[in-house]
């Protein structure tokens, strides 16, 4: 963030601070600015990732759309597929892999297994795309430099366990975590 | 998530264990799992805090805003005050105080420091709405339930280590946190 437009204060904390003389020491306000943090995060992250994702003329859902169907055996996935793994709408789905079609990172090809469906294919000029973007955001370490591997571990097991609690996934007792 | 839709897996460890297998094991895998995991929490907090909001005619968005108004001094603020300290666009804010006002929980008055500009009043109703949207919030534990206080508090430490790196705002060297 530009330096002008930067607050003098941290303003999740005196959030915390006006939630508890509002709604008392007992409040939730601890799970607020937890809550506050994660969605601050993100929105910083997710504005990096764009940025890196646009030197290559695309954007972070493009470019995750891309990673799926270059690690999937054979480089083509079903809409369905595609947002199940994106873990968004299947109209979204169906939004990326058209614009990805337009720029020519896909082709579209009738689905052998379903007659109304379409598998999207990664194309050449998408799996240059994609690997474009993921020498930059390796070179950016995904935004979360500042973080020691071991904290990253710490951050990633935080989440994992709401993520667990929200039903996510099913949790294999044979692996825990990374 | 229903459980029918869930996978019997956790697909963001399933990508860093593709990640590491694709581009090696001093990638930077722990980042990106990390990073994909406050996405995906994020995505799963707005799902339910947009709920919980709607109930009261309310998006997260717009219940955001009517507690930054219900906390500043006069219940009254201007929209690029509330764009601001929300850390959204000012075309953003204008668009929330829009919907907020078109639903009676703001009235939109001149003003007084700025002939071209408009300021955001909380009305009684916005306060009510504020109100019980909050006690349902408090008693949904913002969706953080799942974690100890003390993780609460570690995962608040971790991004703003994040916040802090991405000059979100000057730190203020008199107090460590929350």
């Amino acid at each position: 963030m530009p330096k002008d437009l930067r607050l003098p204060f941290d303003p999740i904390a005196r959030a915390g601070e006006l939630w508890r003389a509002r709604w008392g020491e007992s409040s939730q306000s601890g799970a607020m600015v937890t809550a506050t943090s994660i969605m601050r995060v993100q929105q910083l992250l997710l504005g990096e990732f764009d940025a890196i994702a646009g030197r290559h003329g695309l954007t972070f859902a493009r470019y995750e759309a891309l990673v799926l169907l270059a690690f999937s055996r054979e480089g083509r996935l079903s809409m369905g597929r595609i947002g199940e793994r994106l873990m968004v709408h299947p109209t979204s789905a169906t939004h990326i892999v058209q614009r990805l079609a337009a720029q020519g990172f896909v082709d579209r090809v009738a689905n052998p297994d379903d007659r109304r469906g379409a598998l999207a294919v990664i194309t050449d000029t998408g799996r240059e795309a994609m690997e474009a973007t993921t020498a930059d955001l390796e070179a950016a370490q995904f935004g979360l430099g500042m973080l020691s591997s071991e904290d990253q571990g710490r951050l990633f097991s935080l989440l994992r366990d709401v993520r667990v609690a929200a039903d996510d996934f099913v949790e294999d007792p044979g692996t825990g975590g990374r």
